[in-house]
């Protein structure tokens, strides 16, 4: 393996910077970028556009071609080990060999065990110069659902909810109108519309009958609207139910689904997929194996969770939170009645309270907007990626 | 009065910048600073540094004096009208008139109403060019205690808390030790250091037992310790009577006063105040006319209210919180049941939720502070200076 060379971490940034534009459209696929590099200038670049088509070694040597550039004897630098396998595409690794490329500059390795450093050991055998690990943790990063994913089996999980300072997000009688502003909603819409599901507690759908679908933004993905349901209490009139939306997925308890084929059938009538699962001894139904499922049959990686409260909570409880996204309003509810934004087991000690790790504040518009990370106390290597 | 020249903000925010150093030092006067400029190029500046020491306009005429520099001719820059009468100080005006400045610029004009503009108009009648209003808002922030003080007879009141992300500063047990990080307390001891009240309720006396003091930091001003203690439930062997830090000043209801006897007797030997107040049809305590008891006998421009819930609830209700920041942990309690932040009557509409205005958001180590005004929708005054 070569050395960092001057100059190695700009074109990086420039390989991730242009793999971001992947994101929405590649999943279940890693985000990739790759610029190519000669005389210290981009001479060309690529990036995974779509799931099915040319991965981003392959588009940025198409793009030096398209120019006449002779990519013998330059860099490349991409943001994941180029793969060695055929999947819907030929391997990356024979078109960069083919290309005559000289040095390949990787960000990280391909996440999954068993074949990670397959691609980088292909091109070492080809007399390619190879650097691994420059940008490493901002590429970890830039793929932190593909790495969860593969590496776990379980999706990423990015909890939602809009709240006032104090942490209410809805009075008690449940009005909840709006807490946040226009352009935080458009936000959650422009999530809502690149994510594979949109999750919500039964309670929520009884309360709030929202459609969870990603109104008035470009859709780049169709998120499938999932509903944990342990007592099949969906009601039936829900919009969920009703509109030619996308699909409805529902995890109930195993127990209910046997005992109530009439509703069961009901539901199912209006669409909607039923799954069972078991239910733990803590009373939860099983979500680790429900999140197997979604990303197993449903082909998930990312999962926003839009709440309510005592979902939140329970998915805290389980270690499957990934992600925390506040919208924190600019108004103080002062009432300990009013909705928490997050509820479950009660705690005696702060030191027992979930940890974050802050990522990045901002404003919108009138509202702040905090993103975390989540610590998963006993997953070291989880850690290491956040 | 003249119009705006080139580079009038520019020097404008250097006397707002240099005004600043005089904080918590100069109280209950206002922050001023004040640069003399010629040909371009600040050749003198001032501020008023302590209460009863020189103002910012004669400490600057004093700089150029040393200095060497002629000062006729040449243009002033003060974020607030100078004085034309005498009180501690002889009136600023005489000496900008006898230095010979061709003009002034002045950011506000004083806010007392009864002497409002008449600087200006002597310095006019002077023949000295007047410019007013260069960096007015700035300015007007600058001294927002002052100003508060100064129109309404009441003080600048700051809420600050530190919470989980999801809004509650302890756990059912009372635990809340600690929610925020080092970096975050000891910017509270910074604040603490140049307030003039630091305010309590009586719960988080019988809690937590605080000393209420600046510690490990550079004390600019003794804050005097405020308790809301309605029913003399002080704790007879609080640290804050037995210690022998800064006074203590505790407002009770007048009746119990009267009827406990014995107990202010006890309570007022370990020195502390007690102030009796009438109870208003609501229940509280007339906590109007205490802050404004705190104004006329303590000299106290700016309170900062360290809570408990209760105590933040019923200032929000009386719309007497001017300011509020707020740590936000890294932490989800995710307990309905643990604390709130702020407590008081149930609210059923989002839109009776008490409105803020976002001032300023920065990470402070792990933490985030978040800094707000308060939106009284009663007091259109004070909403323009916010």
């Amino acid at each position: 393996m070569s050395r960092l060379q001057p100059r190695d971490v700009t074109f990086m940034r420039s390989a991730l910077d242009i793999a971001m534009r992947g994101r929405g459209y590649v999943e279940p696929n890693p985000l990739v970028g790759a610029v190519v590099v000669k005389d210290n200038r981009i001479v060309g670049e690529g990036y995974h556009a779509k799931f099915g088509e040319a991965h981003a070694e392959v588009a940025a040597l198409n793009d030096c071609r398209e120019k006449g550039v002779d990519t013998a004897g330059l860099t490349m630098y991409v943001n994941l080990e180029p793969c060695s396998h055929h999947g819907k595409q030929p391997p990356c690794v024979d078109a960069v060999i083919k290309s005559g490329i000289k040095r390949v500059v990787v960000a990280m390795e391909d996440p999954f065990e068993e074949v990670s450093g397959s691609g980088i050991e292909k091109l070492v055998s080809a007399g390619i110069e190879v650097t691994v690990g420059v940008c490493e943790a901002a590429a970890m990063k830039l793929n932190e659902g593909f790495v969860k994913r593969v590496t776990t089996g379980l999706p990423w999980v990015m909890c939602k909810w809009a709240q006032t300072l104090d942490g209410k997000t809805a009075t008690m009688t449940g009005d909840s109108k709006w807490i946040s502003c226009d352009r935080s909603r458009e936000i959650v819409a422009r999530i809502r519309s690149r994510v594979d599901g949109v999750m919500v507690g039964v309670r929520t759908v009884e309360h709030d009958d929202p459609a969870l679908t990603a109104r008035n933004v470009h859709v780049k993905r169709v998120a499938k609207r999932v509903v944990i349901d342990p007592h099949l209490r969906i009601p039936l009139k829900s919009q969920l139910l009703h509109d030619d939306g996308p699909e409805v997925i529902i995890a109930a308890s195993e127990v209910v689904v046997k005992k109530e084929a009439e509703r069961v059938k009901d539901i199912e009538g209006h669409g909607a997929i039923i799954v069972p699962m078991g239910v733990r001894e803590c009373g939860h139904l099983d979500l680790h194996g429900f999140m197997r499922y979604l990303v197993s049959e449903h082909q998930m990686t990312n999962i926003l969770c839009e709440g309510g409260a005592y979902l939140t909570g329970t998915l805290f409880e389980e270690e499957l939170v990934d992600q925390v996204l506040t919208f924190i309003a600019p108004r103080v509810a002062g009432d300990h009645d009013a909705l928490s934004a997050v509820n479950g087991n009660n705690l005696h000690h702060i030191c027992d309270t979930h940890q974050l790790l802050l990522d990045n504040v901002k404003q919108i518009g009138e509202d702040v907007l905090i993103d975390y990370r989540v610590i998963h106390p006993n997953d070291e290597d989880h850690r290491r990626v956040s």
